[in-house]
């Protein structure tokens, strides 16, 4: 009998209909790979025939790069309680470097698990931990330097192609293949993302995976300039609101539109448990600022913490299954003081607290003087790391100081150091950047960080539209990923303001998506243009259905067309 | 005794409290100029003082471009019968070079005046029109080339100024003005706008001042890339909705978001007294694609069109007071046929309506034969070209092609053409452009047409995101707007799907204020980053409500954040 109380189940069991429901005239597909359980989704459109005068003209399926997961495969039985089925277990256990641990080996974790109080609210179906076995590395970074192609990386050059090569070959799709040629601005984008391509991104730190070992529910992708531009989103309970299920709910949600990864920043109570439900049941990678939660450990106090608790949050989450972690080591004492004559100072929360710990003890941060030891714990696991921007701009006047770029420099060393233990490797970026400064920040991080992959908040091209961040910080997101950013973090309308709720993550991960888009029509990313085309000749032909299904929201876009002109004779017109 | 039934005037007389209720915390000040009729609105904003442990520092007040017009001044007295007052009378009396005309001196404008069954709809003060004495240009290029200033081109100076110079000289502003050096593409701002460099770019043709001598209503507004950039929007009743007094409160809502100028697109009944009743309370310029009405008066079928219908329309219209019209005279017959590959044909209305014609009658279009004809009423009344895209792309796959730029470079003959007759040029662009081909619209249009300002819809940077059409034009808006365009005509989140309600009208604006305030940043002019800085020094004091008041869209900041953090106590932490 489970110990979990029965409204619990009953909220947490069923998501709601609107974010599994499958979009509209659409269809999951799967592309196998050279092995049976190596099956890539893709979301296929129907269109219907355009009538001309000579007849009916076919008009063939649009493909489409799709993060929803098994939530919107009929196919599938979703039961949050079981999680998600396990995509990569044979990959993982056939590499035989890792070995399964009796139960988790953090601290913090074991109690968790052995508290009695906490039974109501865990996840039932909880796996022993993974984890390298002794002298191995089991990052992909690590097996590309050998030479290996693992499943994840064939994976993702299948699901990067969106069968681009099947539609070259097949004259219904000649007209809609026109593209314009791209500026990239120095990027290598080949015309196939094949699996030695990936591999090669891979090995020389171009482009990470992140993949936890133990994550395998995960649907691998992969974030690098020379790949579709990435969109990651954030969920996060707090103090003030939401529960378990909200956010398991958000995280699906967030999925449903075109989230490619997510970040879990609660801050609030048993986020240990809701991390678990979120893993168990999420098909991107998951990301978290580890600080965040260490710090609660202390009460909040940033001066009392220490090493030993952060490596033992470390632990904690990589045995659960997080891709990657924030960490702000480039935060470095010196640099502290050239924040002092900043119009708003310090504004990342994982700064300020490194900030604050080492002007306490006057020392360089744990994270910068214990970064072996973290790149050790990263390694055995494959955690991913995202070395923060502890001293972003948070403000257009801040932009690319001397403190921003200072620390950009020490993330450049840092990433040499991760590299030297295979460990993988993006960047964050800012933040708050007028139009024309933020090519330099793309330019800056390529030269100092050696080309990994970039990861950048927005950026806001202008202060004074708290309400429409989201559209302030989507004009920065569409150029800097153009000039090269690999994802983009998105922004809600009530970013400034106050927590997003379900319409504001939508509305966020949609101009996101249209940012990323947009970047990647510039760069001339190959196939980008063909739902463009096939819309827009929807459109010219007056498919209005065709011109919904095949939209970045058709929901809204049939609502917004049915306000005004409800009449179904407008919509075959 | 009126004959304006009861019911009507109720409405019209009166405007909703939500359009005309002045910003918090702003009250709206007045520049005097040289002259005592020569008041510049400002809207100020109050702050609150910041309270360090040193005590409190005083905040000072924020001054902000204002568009709105009379409608936010609690001193005037609103009543829609009346029109507002007419702030340029004395100054086009005193230039004494115009005659006041018994009456309507267009067929058609005669016809609607003795029609008795309009009476009930027709504006009740509808004065003479004026026109110029025979012989007398009474274009502000004319005056500006004959070395004149006028009393337009000082209030700009002062308009645009924005008080910098008295914020320069206030120590209380030091750290508020700091800004980042601006990349402006080779535009040429000056760090202060004089009354002189308004003449000098408005006679060699860099900028434009829409102001028809029979808009005596009109707060003077300058269009060119060395000025504030500028926003267009739309409104518009059409055969299916909406009531004169419903588009005299969109166009009031429209000044009160931001918008500098507006076209009236309207296509459905009496739009000649729709458009008497938006002129005559209408602080902002207003445009017209006179063919729209000229194809209503054939009864829409485009091959009827003639030189005598239109060149009526464009009197009647003139002699109302509308200030720019666009008009499609680059659509040249041997254009038409580069459209044949596109994959969506020619979707500009004008262009559509023009290249029909053309076909049909197998010659070069009225417009194009009889332009030196346009010029001369042009410059009777003072209306400004815009010269319309009528071969703008109409979908990505589209952009730059040979009909877009062929079409543009006769824009540029045309442009010489005007200037030969002192005629004031704005140059229409696109549309639907990847991000890394908008450069080339603006670099193109600088090029052929002399630098006459740019003014574009978008564009669009991607196709696939109808519902959020204003965020991917918005994307696009910014940036082309920073490299150099000079108004941006704004795009609602209905367009591609239907008409635009109130709240659309304000997200499109908002969007639009955004880019152009992007724009503004990235070019360097100066004193625009005095809002960020007053804005995001507020937001890292935590002064809410200077946070809210200080943005672009005050009451939905403020509502965003009493939705999850209520409190007071919140705001004033």
């Amino acid at each position: 009998m489970s110990a979990i109380p029965e409204d619990f189940i009953q909220k947490t069991a069923q998501l709601s209909d609107d974010v599994t429901r499958p979009f509209p005239s659409s269809k999951k597909t799967y592309v196998t790979g050279s092995r049976e359980d190596l099956r890539v989704p893709m979301r296929e459109v129907e269109c219907t025939p355009t009538h001309t005068e000579q007849g009916e003209e076919l008009n063939p399926p649009i493909y489409i790069y799709d993060t929803s997961g098994p939530y919107t495969d009929p196919q599938v039985t979703i039961d949050l309680r079981q999680g998600l089925a396990e995509v990569r277990a044979n990959w993982i256990a056939e590499r035989d470097d890792t070995e399964l641990l009796d139960g988790p080996t953090s601290e913090y974790g074991r109690q968790r698990q052995d508290d009695p109080e906490l039974a109501h609210l865990r996840f039932e179906h909880i796996r022993q931990p993974r984890r390298a076995k002794a002298g191995k590395n089991v990052t992909q970074m690590h097996y590309a330097r050998q030479g290996i192609i693992t499943p994840e990386m064939e994976y993702i050059a299948i699901r990067e192609n969106n069968k681009l090569q099947e539609m070259r070959g097949d004259p219904r799709y000649a007209k809609l293949l026109r593209q314009h040629a791209g500026e990239s601005f120095g990027a290598s984008i080949p015309e196939e993302i094949t699996p030695e391509f990936v591999r090669d991104e891979v090995a020389r730190g171009r482009a990470i995976i992140p993949a936890n070992i133990n994550h395998p529910e995960l649907e691998p992708m992969i974030i690098g300039r020379n790949f579709r531009t990435k969109v990651n989103t954030n969920i996060g309970n707090s103090a003030v609101t939401s529960s378990i299920e909200e956010e398991v709910e958000k995280m699906v949600w967030s999925a449903r539109w075109g989230g490619d990864t997510l970040m879990d920043l609660s801050t609030g109570k048993n986020i240990h448990e809701t991390r678990e439900w979120i893993l168990r049941n999420a098909p991107m990678p998951i990301g978290t600022v580890p600080i965040y939660q260490a710090l609660e450990k202390v009460d909040g106090k940033a001066e009392d913490l220490t090493w030993e608790i952060f490596r033992d949050t470390l632990i904690e989450q990589a045995e659960q299954g997080v891709d990657y972690f924030t960490i702000h080591a480039g935060v470095l004492l010196r640099y502290v003081p050239l924040t002092a004559e900043r119009l708003t100072g310090i504004v990342s929360r994982g700064g300020s607290i490194m900030a604050k710990w080492c002007l306490a003890h006057h020392t360089e941060s744990f994270l910068y003087t214990h970064f072996d030891e973290i790149c050790e714990i990263m390694k055995a696991y494959d955690v991913s790391f995202s070395l923060g921007d502890g001293l972003r701009p948070g403000c257009i006047a801040d932009a690319n100081d001397a403190a921003q770029f200072a620390e950009l420099e020490t993330l450049g060393e840092l990433t040499q150091k991760a590299w030297e233990h295979d460990c993988q490797v993006m960047i964050e970026g800012p933040g708050h950047v007028p139009l024309h400064k933020v090519k330099e920040n793309v330019e800056k991080e390529l030269a100092d960080c050696y080309e990994a992959p970039f990861y950048t908040l927005g950026p806001l091209v202008t202060d004074i539209a708290p309400a429409y961040d989201h559209i302030t910080s989507g004009i920065g997101a569409a150029n800097i990923g153009w000039y090269g950013t690999a994802m983009l973090c998105y922004v809600t309308p009530k970013e400034h303001l106050g927590l997003p709720n379900k319409q504001d993550v939508r509305d966020g991960i949609i101009t996101y998506k249209i940012a990323a888009h947009a970047s990647d029509l510039a760069k001339g990313f190959p196939g980008t243009q063909v739902r463009d085309n096939a819309l827009s000749k929807a459109r010219f032909e007056f498919r209005w259905e065709d011109q919904f299904n095949l939209s970045l929201d058709p929901d809204r876009a049939r609502e917004f067309h049915d306000e005004t002109m409800p009449k179904e004779a407008h919509k075959v017109a």
